[in-house]
């Protein structure tokens, strides 16, 4: 096939990032090959101003020559693109639900989640913290009865909320307070084990030990106090 | 084709809703007979929150007994399921493309919009009124040379963003405030005259006089003030 001749598939991306994380996995799952260009987030640089004008933000996913921003669409292009081991279901409905999901995720849990870990100089959020886990809910339900979001595989929403398994589920142990308690979300817990028994996602999540240490020095430099 | 026999195509809507009318139009501009269940808003019927328990929220397609929520993804599932007249582009750096200005139209300009018409009991806010416009000059951009924000024709793009030619622009003029005056965004101009030449968009917007109407007993109620 042409596209297999000569592809350049380059990722600006950042290596503590869910979002730009969830690109190497999709790429990773789909045997891409693709330069990493790990970006500098608090002084942006001029390649990433010019292939984001927008928004600005990484992931950007720069497929010859031509650059796919927001991390939902960049996943939904790599499984149009590169068609084996697709991540979204084939089944209308299904894919409609997988979409449902993923939004789900980044435009509920994210951005609710951030209230908890986010605030900047402010104690915690009680009120944020039940509201995540009333969210989180809906996804432990979701999980009931199955091996992944996906079903019986990694798919499009597994693939997305990483963002729940190594993100929120690390950071809780730095902010000080269990989010995503065992007792309350036991089949996400079931499912953040069985994410770590791929091979492929393993190697596609940040070491433990840097990640919790950026963290930490992140929220030491938006003074974020832990409890 | 089995799809095309013994169909149930129910929307669950509300007349005056962007988000609703934007469903209406892509399955008229699709052939698809539906039947339109409105919604009142204020009062949520047991349909409703059955159907769509995790947002509440208007629209909700549902195709042969199955809900789907989020006007975005009823979209893609709509193009997935009736494949004739595809409102997305078939390539998939141009589908990313569009995908990536339909987030922005619902995420960027909706949000930000709605800081200028949305404030309840608060006066106008000009920082609000500049940041609306900053968005809406990439939008203006992206029209240069085309007759839609499809290409030649009306595409997923357009639909989406029928909220800004037939809600923002109609909101401004009870807000009393133009929010995208002729002077600085002639491209919108000519491009919501073209939506306007176009037969299924004139049968799918709300009618004007009931939907000025509307807007302003809505403000009224929410006690904002016109300028």
């Amino acid at each position: 096939m042409a596209e297999e001749r000569s592809e350049e598939v380059k990722l600006l991306g950042m290596w503590a990032s869910p979002f730009s994380r969830r690109i190497e996995l999709a790429l990773t799952l789909k045997g891409v090959p693709y330069e990493f260009s790990e970006q500098d987030i608090t002084n942006k640089s001029s390649l990433l101003l010019w292939l984001n004008p927008v928004h600005k933000m990484i992931p950007v996913l720069v497929h010859n020559g031509k650059p796919i921003s927001e991390s939902l669409v960049i996943l939904e292009y790599i499984d149009d693109t590169w068609r084996d081991n697709p991540i979204l279901p084939q089944d209308p409905y299904e894919k409609a639900t997988a979409r449902f999901w993923a939004k789900f995720v980044d435009e509920q849990i994210y951005v609710t989640a951030m209230k908890v870990v986010g605030k900047i100089g402010e104690e915690r959020d009680d009120a944020a913290v039940e509201a995540t886990r009333d969210l989180l809910k809906l996804l432990e339900k979701e999980l009931v009865g199955k091996d992944f979001l996906g079903g019986k595989s990694l798919g499009f929403v597994d693939i997305v909320a990483t963002l729940v398994a190594f993100w929120l589920m690390r950071t809780e142990e730095i902010v000080g307070v269990k989010i995503v308690p065992v007792e309350i979300f036991p089949e996400i817990h079931r499912w953040v084990k069985n994410l770590l028994e791929i091979d492929v996602v393993k190697k596609c999540i940040p070491p433990e030990d840097e990640h919790l240490n950026y963290i930490k020095a992140r929220m030491d430099r938006l003074k974020i106090k832990p409890v």
